[in-house]
Order: structure tokens, then C-alpha cells, then sequence
């Protein structure tokens, strides 16, 4: 554990600040709490008021606290806090968590508030919670410093840390409600000092936590995240629930790229990386905790459906197929086994269906004989109220098995009120029930997630290879972007090949004389683009053409080009025509980078042209990349799928284009004053055959 | 209500045949749950062995049955069950619910039992539910004809009709859990008579249901369930969950449409014409059908949000919006009314965030506020567990104001056994309250899909124009496909001149001298395809040459095609090239039709060229198309949405397209041996301009 956030987690005493003797008051209740969590440490209570509460004095003031003197929670009003945080550090408390309101959450005079509490617990070297939050509780040490409304949660293996305190009471519930305990719970307020990536360490570093829930709405520091996370969750699933998805206001973006980019691209991308599973609502995020809690992991994806009924048999094979597991096929041994055992009208094959007149014992033994055969990694077991059993019969009869077995075992349990002692036996016995086959079939997908991700992905760097980054630097000093930061095609050139990234060479033509010159020295045929800082997409206004293949069609293009732009565009500023060299057909794609706000550098790769944003197949990755993220880059999208041979069409240089991909997000990743960088189209020859950069924009942050 | 199944939904007297006295029985049960269901007509009890149960007298057999005879259950085994109809058939029963397995579903000498059933039903005049089935039940009539555990369902506005027999149990369970009544239940079973199609509109034709909920496996007759639907679905809304999703096996395609179309594309399609709100899943659907049974529909889609906490607050905002609801705009006297209750520092925005401390009154009052203001639609309230106050005391503050109004108001009672209580409340209030803000913003997404769906579609046929189906009938008489089924270019032309759809005439050369002859005819430059039997997609075989503006180029670009061909595919039969104009630039598009064996004819619309499959932006309606299916196929496509126009490009002449729609689908109808059409591309000029089919294929089915 962190040493500085040893005193939050394992407090030798718990002064309570601002405890209230009205049973209606905050301070009461958390007062009770810590009492009624039988926390075994030191407790003391302080009120100017004195008195006594739960058969305790209470102390008039933070000063006279005795020893052990180790953690503070203040639940005073706003304005006395800094004075508060002094009176800690006189008496050597290292340890607050401020549950107070009134800070930077109401603006103006809060913000100052909260400033100041910062600037007195760093005089003191003081780490804070909050303020603004609801404390923190562990059910194992135990502990409880939060006022919410009792009974607290029960003992169990999933941890909660959250940026919003009002949701602890509906988690706290929820579990209760749905049958599984909590670990520890972190309600982390306005984090003026310690953020959700600090904690992350300290609560998974606690041997009765198995999975971490987080709810989060932003990250502080989104790169130190990802590190954090990554180390836990080589150790420790990490499940979070990121709100906030959709941005207001208008980005300033220039590419498709920076279009296409958003903060769900980027979390998507950090959360990858992390190996943090996202979940999409709070219900599938606790539905998959208990999941990764309780069950062991599969070993591969086929799974064997198991029911008495066709129709939620087939809504559970559906599900399971849509979330890219498979169905298992059944041994011979497997269905002679089952055969033996199950009347003549049943479905033998996966789903297994028993028919509805299914015992608890045939139950109890299908299952043991899917258990035993080497192609079922796991099994989900179908149960709605069965006509001529009791659920809870059924339950009795599969819990031994499902307890033995060190493969995983979920429940559908479909109904309500004829299940509930079913549903009561499996949770003691700590067995994933689910009220629908779609969420059981959720809840074994993630778990072959988890099993799927447990690698340390860290070590497989992706080499840019040789790259000079000091010649980048000189040249972006020097460099003149135009008024909308883009540097000239001169520049980008340059730029291109100091990181190795093979651009096809553009040489500026001011007239059509010079224009014939350039393609007579690098040959016939070639392009022409038109040159002009004032429109983005030259191909939209008829500025380029291609496989002009004598002096006097270079020539007459020249001419065309001008009138086309003074067509589409009049007033646009015409610097001539770039004259390149025609190279081979090839796909073409789109290869850019952008910088997040929370994030840095990403890096995309999709379907180029001129509709890449209006059919949006794209793929992000966090950059500098790594080889998880280049075989997801590439396996996500239809362009990546392409590359590897598409009907008649020969397999593309893969390779190249993940070369350009690496050194492109080192690029970005060297230089965020690089605010957009996309290659559209990147030209892709056949394989062992490179690729051409053909069109290359950059544009610096203004 | 259809005269024919009247006997079925309010039967005079109910005779089950099979009864038992042995409480482990499904007989035993049946009796049991139709005495216990209050039915008020004439109960006989039938079994050869006689006897008494619930005090009433067994008689020996059916025949003896005194008046009135009016629906028979029969619950005997399957060998048993013919001479039983024959025996109602005799008495008079007009009406048989087969509840008895071992029919079709078994196999065998099962599927004959069945057809014999069928039989001597056909005889006697008989309509049959089942076999293989539950049966049915009403709750306000009152009768329980099926033997699923008890307690029945309470009575309510949700009517279900099933497929699978095996869900109703749970159905009934969770109806009951979530607090929710059923109207009527009808399980079907193999449906050897009655189908899903059949009872639609008697299910409906009841003034207790407010909402039909149906489990699908499949459909009998898909065309006349979307008729049935589309007429049901003016007055109720009907949810239905489809399962069985995944389709094995490979279909036998040759065109993009055929590889892309599937029975998920059709019955969407088909839901979307009729009207029919599609769920993911049971949980879904039932949520959804709590809202539509209770609430009144919003005028709009702008939904305000009040919340005590601000994080659920946003999760409910990022879930409105990913629906496609509005976050609405408050007027400034609804906020200066707010600001006028709440603590300064509540959010007024929207969401409202009245903070932790509100009291039931504030959330009575801001709702009322909220209402008030002519800009809200309806309103989602976010309620975890308060920490000063009880849920139960904050939604009796509510329930007058929502029952009162007449916009929507759903909640989301974050917690489990904190709101008990106050879920309880609001059940008796019907309410509809949901655990999580995802939910509860899905309830609102249905009522304004809702309102949105009910408007006479049909009388919007879209009119596909002249056209001569008689030409096209003696042309497919006269057509010889090839071994694919393909017709000629000949062929595909004429038809397509028989429905008005502008195909750019091609014409072919045998010989390079034939194609000078006819690109001189029909004037520089040309485009020159290959001509072949054996090749689906030309260009991927160099087999397309465009722009050829010379008497040489021609002549050297009908050897280039041929040596393509046969370095690409050699032994493909080379019957020369089809020289077609060149037209003008201008955005391509595919138009496809193929034949669903559920639905028939299918229209499908999107991004073309060789990437469609792999892209996957197109859309499929049922042919002919409806006003409604034109824009769904423009709207719900990026390549629909260029057609408006995009960056610097002129609106393009989306009518034309609408036009080839409207007529492909209406050729696809009318001639269900036309397996696959497809048009790849159509290319759209600028508004007003018309289109040309560049390239048409069209194969009949084998």
C-alpha cells in the first residue's frame, strides 16, 4: 500500500469532526456508522459543543484529541474547514477525508475554500478525501466513515470507488439486493487531492477484494490512469461505468481524424490498453462484478446451454453467439451420457434441452456430465419455475457440482417470486443468478474477457524503428504554419522523413511551365494538386488530377486546376499545382493522429477517402502503439479485415501499414504541439511491397 | 372479434378432458387453476375412470358432456388425442385447446398424429390451439385454462402471446415481481391451426388490453402477420421479442443484396411497417410494456431530468441522447420557480439537481414545476436512497402530480431494499419505476417512439409508375439463364426498360472490330466491360476500362480485358465485351432486391462498389416500399444522406432514386422468381438529373 494512504485504509484511530446528538443530522449518522461497523481502533468524537453521544465525551476541539490520533473525518460547515485542517496538523493528523459540501461544487467563493484547504494539508503534509464526499468503509478491517442511511453493506469481495457520492447509497443497496457483499467503498467528492488513480493501488491492495467497480466522470491525469490500471489489473479485474458520454460544444478540428476523434474514442482506447472492462450501465457493471467475484475463468469460449424449456434456450445461444462465444459441440460420450439419462422427446444437442418435465436430479447430473466433457469451458444453466418441481429443489441438487467444478456456472433463474429461495441458496453458495438468459450470457462473456486479457501486454512495444526527433524539433521551431496551422507540404515532407514514414515526394509548380519541368525530370505520368492554404479537401473542388502522362496534358491540367478553384472557391489563394509521381493502384486508407485532452496522442486507422467520416470505419488507439493495439486496429475495421486479402485481391502490405501506424503515434506522441496529423490516402501496395503516403496534413496546436 | 375464435375467448362452458385427482398432475392442475380462476360459465371435469374433484362429478367421456359445450382442453396422451376431437367434433365443441405434447416437436410418427388431428378437426368445423401448448387465460373474464404453478397472474392491461409455453410460467412470475398486471395470455404451442397471425386481433379486441407483448420463434406467414399487425398496431402498441437470431447454415448468394440481406434484415423491415416495437430482450419488452400500459404518450422528445444527485443526472442525460430524446431547454420561469424552493447551490439546469438534502416537497414541487413548463415532454425523476428522508415519503409526495398529469413521468429508484417501499407505492399508483436511469430513459424512449408510430402508413403507397409487368412476364418465360441463373445483358436491359428503370444501354462486341463499330455509333469516350458467363464481379478482374476516347484505345482495351481474363481466371468463358457510354461523374449507390422466404421481396439501398459487404452501410425495406420505407432507406444510410448533398457536392437527384426503389421493388413483387436484382452501381447526377443503372444483374431463382 501507498505509505501516505495507509492511514485512510488502516487508521489506528477515527476522530470524527462535527458529530451531532440529533439522530436528523448527518453528523449523527456518521457517528453511528463508524460505531455500529464494530471498527476496532480508537474513536473519537469532537463538537465545541461537548456533551456526549453513544456513551462517548465529546471532545470540544481537534487539539485535545489523545493518541492515537490518525484519521479525521470533518463534517463541518465549509468555512471552518482550513482552520479544521490546521488544528489537524498541529495535533499530527495526516489523514482527512473532508464529507463537508460547499467547495468548488458551488463556485465563487467555494473554489477558494477548497485552495486554501489544499495549502494548509500540504504546509502539514496532510493527503485529503473529499471535500464534497461521503467518506470511505471497509466491511473486512471493518470500518464505516460515511453517514449513509443503514444497514451498511455486507461483507464480500467487490471494492467501489466513485467520483459521485449520492450513487454509494444505491450501490450499498443494490448489493444487498442482489446478494453480494462489499469490500471496501471510496467516495472520492471533488478530489482536490487524492484522485481515483491514486487510490486504485491502496483498495485492490486488500486480500478480500477480487474485483474493482468504478463509477467514473472524467479522470484526472487519463496516461497515469492507464499505468495504475494496468498494474491492478494484472492482479485484479477492474470494471468501470464512465458517464459523461456525450460532449456539448463544437470541437475545433480540421481533419477527419480530428473529427472522428471524441472523448468516447479515447476512454474506449485507454480502457483497452488498461485492460479495464467497460461497462455500459450500472446494472451490467454489478451484474459482471459478482461474475469475476465468485466464478473461476474459463478456459475458451464454447459453452453448453442447459435447459427445460426451447425458447429461453435459444435466447441464451442467441445471446451468447452475439457476444462472440461459441456454442460447444458435444462429445459423442457426452450426448450417450446425456441420452441415457433424459426422456426420448429431449434435445440432446446444445441447448441440452430436458424438456419441461426436468427433476432436480436430471438437472443436477446433465450438468455434471457437460461439466466432464474436455469441449465445455463453461455452462449456463436455464430455470424458469418448473411445472412439477420447486425451483429452490433444483438449486439444492446444483450447487454441490457447480461448487466443485473449476469451470464456470451461471443461472438464468427466470421469474420472480417462485424463484426467490432458489435465488436466496444460490447466493449463499456464492452462484451467479441472473433474472434473463441475455445477462447470464453477459456475465460468462466477461469472464472469457477477463480470461482473454489477463497478459502483460506492456512488454510487446511496437518499434518505431529509427526516428529523428531532433531534426522534428528544429523544423517545427522554424516552421510557418498558415493562419489554420497547417505547416507547408515542404515541411510535412521533411517531417515525414525523419520518422521514416515514405511519403510520395509533392514538388511545388508556381506555373504550368514549371509544372512540365518537374514531371519531365520525375517522369510521366503523373498528379497534380492543387496547392492552396485556403481549402482542405482539394479533390471536393476539382483540384486534383491524376495520370497525366505528357507534357501537354500536364500543362492544359495546370490551366484546369486554376479554373476549377476559381469556380468552387473564388478568392481562395492559388500557389500553383504539387506535382507527383503516379504510383500503382493499391487500398487506400486513412492513417492520422490527434491529441486528446486527457489522454495525448491517439492514433486511428479506417477507410479513407472522401466519405471516411460519414461511414465511420475507424478504429482508435492510444499512442505510441502497442501490438495489441495494431491487431485491433487492424481486426476492427473493414479496412484492416481488407488488407489481408479480399476476393480476388491480394493481400496487402499489412506490415507496412502497421510500421506507419507505430511511427506515426510516435510521431504524435514526441510532439502534442502536433494537433493533427493524417495521411489520407495512405496507398497500400501488395504485400512485401510498402506503402506511399500520398496526401499528408499537419496541423499545429495555435 | 373473429367469429371463429369467440368460443376460444369467451367460452360459455369449458370442459377438460384429462383431468386428475393426483395433486403431482398436470390434469390435477389444470382443474385446479380453472376453478381457482373464478371462471363464471359451465365446468366439465372429463376421464374414463370418473370419480370427483372439487366437488364436482368426472364424467366418463366427452360425448356425455351436457350443454352448453363450448371449449375443450385436452390433456391426454398424443395417441389419445384424434379420436378425442372426432368425439368433440360429434358433441359439438367448435373450439380445442391441445395442451398434450408429443407431436410434432417429438418427430415421427408425432408430425402424422398431428396431421391427423388436423384432419378430422377439418371435419367437424374445429379450430385448434396447440398441441405442444399452456393454453389460455383471462384475467378479467375471468379463466385459467393452463396448469402453471400457481398464484396466476393479477389482473392488468399486458397481454401475452407465445410461442414458447415454457416463458409463460416466468412471464406470469415476473409480471407479479414487477408489480404489473396480465389482460390475457395465449400460448401456442406448434400452432398445427391457430398461429400467431391468427389471434392478433382477438387478443387485442378486448378493452382491458392496453398493450400486446409477443415472444416469437419464428412466423407462420410473414406478409399476412405485418397485415394484421399494421391494422392491431393503429389502435395498441404490440412488442414483440424475436429470438432465435443467429441463422446457420449458408445461403446460396451471388449478389451484395443476397450476401447481406438475412431473415434479421426482413424482420425489421417488417416490423417497421407494421408498426411493431421490436425488444432485445423479455426484460426489455416488459419494461417497455409497464410504460405503455400506464402512461400517457409525450407530445415531443424533450424529456427534463430532476435528480437529487448529479451523477445518475448525467447518466440519465447521455442516455436520453444516445436514444435520440432531448434534453429540453427550461423556460426562464420555470427557473426562477426552481430557484425559488431550492438551495442555492442546486443545479437548475437540466438535469435539475436539487442536491442530497431535498425533501419530498422540493421534488413535489420542482416536478410540478417541471410539468408546468410547455417546453417539457416528460420527465424522468432520479431518486437514490435520501439520506434525510424516506423513498416512500418522496413518492407519495409525487403520486398525485404524475397521476394528474397528462404528460409522462417515469422514475428511477436507485436501490433495492431502501425503496421497497416506495416502489410498492407506485405500483398501486401504476407508475411505471425502474433501478436504473438506462431504464427508466428506454421507458421514454418507447412512449414517444410510440406516439411517433401511430399514423396510417399505408394509405402512402409510393406509386411505382408505368410499368409492363405482361412484357416482363413474356420475357422471363422466354429467358435462358445460364447455369447460375443469371440472364443476359439483353435481357436485364429490357426488363429494366419495362419498368422504367434508365439503364445505360450496353451493347456487345463479339470482337475487337465490334467494339470500335459500336463506340464509334454511340460516340467517345466509352466504357468497355467484360463479357462472361463465368465472371460475378468484372472489375475484380481488370474486366472494366473506362474513359476509352479512341478508335485505338478501344481496340487495345478489348485485348487488355481479354488477357486480364485470362491471367485472372483462366478456362472463364470469354464471350467479348460490352461497350456502354460514359456518362458523367456522380455519386454511386446500390440498389438490390432479393426474396426473404418469410417476407418476400426485399429492397435494399446504400453505399455501393466493392466494399459494400465489408462496410455494411445499406438499409433494407419490404417491396413494393411505402413513403415511410423511402425515407428510412435515405435517412438510416451515410450514402442516403450524401444523396442531400455533403461538403462542397450539390444535392444529388434523390427523387430519381426514390423512383428506381419504388420500381425494383414493386419488379421484385410482382415476380417472386426473380431471386436477386441488383444495381451496382446507380449512378445519381446532380437534382433534376436523373440516374443511370451502370451496371444491373439479375438472377433467377433455380
Amino acid at each position: 500500500m501507498t505509505t501516505s494512504l495507509q492511514a485512510f485504509f488502516d487508521p489506528k484511530s477515527v476522530a470524527i469532526v462535527g458529530v451531532s446528538q440529533d439522530p436528523k443530522k448527518l453528523g449523527y449518522g456518521l457517528a453511528r456508522n463508524l460505531i455500529n461497523s464494530d471498527y476496532q481502533g480508537a474513536i473519537h468524537f469532537v463538537n465545541p459543543r461537548g456533551g456526549m453521544l453513544f456513551d462517548r465525551h465529546i471532545l470540544n476541539d481537534i487539539t485535545s484529541i489523545p493518541d492515537p490520533a490518525d484519521l479525521a473525518v470533518l463534517l463541518i460547515p465549509a468555512p471552518f474547514v482550513p482552520d479544521a485542517i490546521e488544528e489537524c496538523g498541529q495535533r499530527g493528523i495526516k489523514a482527512v477525508v473532508i464529507a463537508s459540501g460547499g467547495f468548488r461544487e458551488v463556485g465563487g467563493e467555494g473554489i477558494a475554500l477548497e485552495e486554501k484547504c489544499l495549502e494548509v494539508a500540504a504546509r502539514y503534509d496532510i493527503r485529503l478525501i473529499g471535500p464534497n464526499c461521503i467518506g470511505l468503509l471497509d466491511t473486512h478491517l471493518p470500518i464505516d466513515t460515511t453517514f449513509l442511511p443503514p444497514p451498511g453493506p455486507q461483507p464480500g469481495h467487490v471494492a467501489f470507488v466513485s467520483h459521485s457520492g449520492a450513487i454509494c447509497a444505491a450501490v450499498i443497496d443494490w448489493a444487498r439486493g442482489q446478494g453480494f457483499g462489499l469490500s471496501r467503498l471510496v467516495s472520492l467528492g471533488n478530489q482536490a487531492d487524492i484522485t481515483e488513480t491514486d487510490v486504485l493501488a491502496s483498495v485492490a491492495d486488500d486480500k478480500y477484494t477480487r474485483v474493482l467497480t468504478m463509477y467514473l466522470e472524467g479522470l484526472s491525469d487519463g496516461r497515469r490512469f492507464v499505468e495504475e490500471a494496468s498494474k491492478v489489473s494484472l492482479e485484479k479485474p477492474i470494471i468501470a461505468l464512465k458517464v459523461g458520454r456525450f460532449e456539448s460544444g463544437q470541437k475545433a478540428v480540421a481533419s477527419h481524424t480530428g473529427a472522428l476523434a471524441g472523448a468516447e474514442h479515447a476512454f474506449n482506447a485507454a480502457f483497452r490498453r488498461a485492460c479495464v472492462i467497460r461497462a455500459e450501465s450500472s446494472e451490467e457493471m454489478f451484474d459482471w462484478a459478482r461474475a469475476l467475484a465468485w466464478c473461476p475463468l474459463p478456459k475458451g469460449p464454447n459453452v453448453a446451454v442447459l435447459t427445460n424449456a426451447g425458447g429461453p434456450g435459444v435466447t441464451a445461444a442467441d445471446a451468447l453467439e452475439a457476444l462472440g462465444l461459441n456454442m460447444a459441440s458435444l462429445q459423442l460420450e457426452t450426448t450417450q451420457r446425456l441420452e441415457a439419462i433424459l426422456p426420448p422427446a429431449a434435445s440432446l444437442g446444445n441447448p441440452v434441452d430436458m424438456l419441461a418435465s426436468a427433476s432436480p436430479d436430471q438437472y443436477a447430473n446433465s450438468l455434471q456430465i457437460l461439466l466432464d466433457d474436455p469441449g465445455v469451458d463453461s455452462v449456463l444453466v436455464i430455470l424458469p419455475p418448473p411445472p412439477m418441481y420447486t425451483s429452490a429443489g433444483v438449486a439444492n441438487a446444483m450447487i454441490p457440482i457447480i461448487q466443485t467444478s473449476d469451470k464456470p456456472v451461471v443461472l438464468a433463474l427466470m421469474g420472480e417470486r417462485l424463484i426467490q429461495e432458489a435465488v436466496e441458496r444460490l447466493r449463499s453458495a456464492r452462484i451467479p443468478e441472473y433474472r434473463f438468459p441475455e445477462r447470464a450470457a453477459s456475465a460468462l462473456h466477461v469472464l472469457w474477457q477477463r480470461e482473454n486479457s489477463i497478459c502483460d501486454k506492456h512488454d510487446k512495444q511496437i518499434n518505431a524503428g529509427k526516428v529523428d526527433a531532433k531534426l522534428v524539433k528544429t523544423l517545427l521551431s522554424k516552421a510557418q504554419p498558415g493562419n489554420d496551422g497547417f505547416l507547408s507540404q515542404e515541411t510535412v515532407a521533411q517531417i515525414m522523413d525523419a520518422y521514416n514514414i515514405p511519403i510520395l515526394s509533392m514538388q511545388l509548380a508556381r506555373n504550368a511551365e514549371e509544372a512540365v519541368e518537374i514531371a519531365q525530370k520525375i517522369g510521366f505520368p503523373v498528379v497534380l494538386k492543387l496547392a492552396s492554404p485556403d481549402v482542405a479537401h482539394k479533390s471536393d473542388v476539382g483540384g486534383v488530377l491524376v495520370d497525366l502522362s505528357s507534357k501537354s496534358e500536364v500543362e492544359k491540367g495546370f490551366f484546369e486546376i486554376l479554373q476549377n478553384v476559381q469556380d468552387a472557391r473564388p478568392g481562395a489563394k492559388f500557389m500553383g499545382g504539387h506535382v507527383q509521381r503516379m504510383i500503382p493502384q493499391g487500398q487506400e486508407v486513412i492513417v492520422g493522429a490527434v491529441q486528446d485532452p486527457q489522454f495525448g496522442a491517439l492514433v486511428m486507422f479506417g477507410s479513407g477517402g472522401v466519405d471516411v467520416e460519414g461511414l465511420g470505419d475507424v478504429a482508435f488507439a492510444l499512442a505510441p502503439i502497442i501490438e495489441d493495439d495494431a491487431e485491433y486496429l487492424i481486426n476492427s475495421t473493414w479496412a484492416g479485415k481488407k488488407l489481408t486479402g479480399f476476393r480476388s485481391h491480394a493481400p496487402a502490405d499489412k506490415e507496412a501499414v502497421i510500421d506507419v501506424l507505430a511511427r506515426l503515434g510516435q510521431l504524435a506522441a514526441d510532439f502534442p504541439e502536433l494537433a493533427e496529423i493524417e495521411i489520407n490516402p495512405l496507398r497500400v501496395m501488395p504485400e512485401g511491397q510498402g506503402v506511399y503516403a500520398v496526401d499528408v496534413r499537419v496541423r499545429m496546436a495555435q
